[in-house]
């Protein structure tokens, strides 16, 4: 599997610095450590090395669901990796599943939620906020996903047109003002996730979400702690990311 | 979507408690409310309600993928959801993807990439203790996800017998003595996982990483905290699970 | 310096379970591992050993303030003390100071602040419940600190009698009552430290010391993570106590 | 208690930023928000206001114990409040106690502890660095503390001079260096305490610790998280400190 023209690299400096970038035969990508013609990476393999003209080398690694989201174009804070791959597994979305999500953000957790429903399956992404879905579309596109995402200009309050999906996503300032369009527009059995900075929110959308009659009820917070790993020299890091946002979940009963 | 004979069920009881079931016309279960007769399911829709002869309800929960991992029968302490969730994550297994795995435990992990690479992917599952592959075939199996597992009884000094994988997780005591097998059989790019509870398993596990060449090496420690929502009353759990396992992941360059 | 009758001394067995006890020539203590004639414990020094009449050895060790916090006679949860350390420190606590403490619980963190303004400083403990005052005066004065200790049954609303006092604790249900009390009972630059479990509590007690002019105002958190030390095979514990309340600082200005 | 020249006041602005400073009819302290004339202070009491040339108002704060620590003149890491607090409470330091510190930093701990056994008790302050142990030595006795500490130049492995010391605490890179002369020179029943970032200095520390026979070996880490309290808005802030050491504490006993 040779590196072609279109294709993504992530780019992987002697110093950890990581560049997403698609490769062209005319592109020269300039970094910190010099110029990069792009057309190098043409027939190499993923995990090959090329060179910048002052020499130094970068690896061409391959780029994951993780480096995708963390080089979406941002327009607002974008959902953590970490938060999202515990949305992903909560819900049970998997190849085929009908998610709605709303509040797209940058649409980071989109494509990890549409490079999870592929190729059967689909998200619809609602934002009342032009801009956003305009800047989220393009990420989804770059990665990839177009084709299982639809996008949808819509206050979430005015209600959701799909019926009977699996998962529903609420990532709004005020999620407890779309709990009960969720409700309405979810299967029996199916999930709802919410995630909001504040304990606040936390406390009004878990009180919507039980007038809806939703069970199995859960907040939690994820904390990724990284530590330096150096024979005989073993630590944690000094500084973290302590708070991106809480994640609730629910389950839709009928009653 | 009528629930019939031989799908699964989560079943949840008022005070929280769940249990996995298969719908049977003449299984009767026995819980801590009383007996349900499980026939009373067939035909109903997940989010409906069931009630033991005592009058107590049971939802008829749809099982997601964290809760087929956490009912797996268990020999071996199991990967935690939190864990799988990164690992799936940064390792970017999706759709498709090639995955070893070494050290299968109770086949919680397994279920979870099986699940991600499903349909066209294939998980290549090695263990040297025969009674856990027994196991662990016998829970993927009960997960609906066998067709994308091949088990195989051997240690991971002997090597694997598959070339240019996409992805490798290392789930050893001596995750140390798995990276130079990992390392013949991953193609350019890709990506390797380990887990161990110790922090002396992690030095000697970067350290061999390092020596194999592998790039972008990182490790972490995913928390989760749990909170107890109550309107005018919420705050954290008194208690959590502090320690599973540290991360470790790195990637595969050609030199 | 010999251990005499009437002596306090911490009993550590091998598997490191410890025991507060009063030595008497007359006491037998009845342990997991046997019986302890205490009498034995006459004459040694701490750091000596005596043995039950199975021949099992038990460390005589001197109660540090910890011991004497962990060991009081409960009828409510304690202030950890971790926590109790954090609020000595930032509330400046030191030998002279001039404290009210509202809300005495079992006298945990009394036990502690008494140690700190010993032997010319005071605490002040107010409570409205009698039971608590009796059992909390005993743990105070088992721990050799009831001369400066006053103990006071008076629900919070109706004030102190103290006036420009160092440092006013607060350990109430709902603190923000406690508030003007407080304010009125300091001295200018003095500190004031409120602990509760709930996000809720701590939003209405902000809230209150900001109307009563309070400034520096600080809310935290302390969490201890215990870590198992074994060479080669060190990893932190599997459990730990996650929240036990969270603390609230402020400073009195004069405007 | 009117403020004086020579008194120190620690300074706060509006937005939150503080300085320690002492006052003088002279000086003219210049700050982000303008120039004060510390003169002003003199004959106001702790809690009043004073205000720069351009009307911006600072509070005259009296410093606690944590200001103190945090207001040193650094020329390395201090020891950070939270493990101070930590340390004072599980060693059981208190007015009276003798105390040995081998590594003297920047004098944070030596304040917190000089603090602690005020007036009658003392503490041996060893540094091999003498930079170093000037440095402290300034910063002690700015705290007023200069009378209960004594500071020695000399490398832990030549011992200690002191005999029956109630506590040790060790702050060195090699703190298993330390443990044979902290044995030889505590009482029985005392305690040790040492801080090391790293774990394989806390196996090293834990292993020497078990060959010189203390007991009741605890390692612990104590972490802050702080909050941002708002009506309606309450949320962990966004990043911590979250490594700064391990603590590791023992007991002597007598075999």
């Amino acid at each position: 599997m040779k590196i072609k023209s279109g294709d993504y690299v992530l780019l992987l400096s002697a110093d950890e610095k990581t560049f997403l970038v698609i490769i062209n035969e005319e592109r020269n990508f300039n970094t910190h450590m010099g110029n990069l013609s792009l057309k190098e990476a043409i027939g190499k393999s993923y995990g090959d090395v090329i060179s910048t003209q002052l020499g130094k080398p970068f690896f061409l690694l391959e780029p994951t669901l993780e480096d995708r989201m963390m080089k979406v174009k941002r327009l607002t804070q974008i959902i953590y990796p970490k938060d999202a791959a515990m949305i992903l597994l909560k819900t049970g979305i998997h190849s085929g599943s009908q998610v709605i999500e709303c509040g797209i953000g940058s649409g980071a957790l989109t494509i990890a939620m549409a490079s999870a429903v592929f190729p059967n399956g689909r998200v619809y992404s609602y934002d009342r906020r032009e801009e956003f879905l305009v800047n989220a579309e393009r990420n989804v596109g770059e990665a990839g996903l177009g084709a299982v995402v639809e996008f949808k200009l819509r206050d979430v309050t005015e209600g959701f047109d799909e019926k009977d999906v699996d998962v529903v996503i609420l990532d709004l300032p005020a999620p407890w003002e779309g709990v009960p369009s969720a409700a309405r527009s979810m299967r029996g059995g199916g999930r709802i996730a919410s995630i909001s900075p504040t304990f606040n929110q936390v406390e009004k959308t878990v009180s919507s979400l039980k007038k809806e009659n939703f069970v199995f009820l859960e907040t939690i917070e994820v904390l990724v702690r990284n530590y330096l790993v150096r024979t005989g020299k073993t630590r944690p890091y000094e500084r973290m990311v302590s708070h991106t946002g809480f994640l609730t979940f629910g389950r839709k009963v009928i009653v």
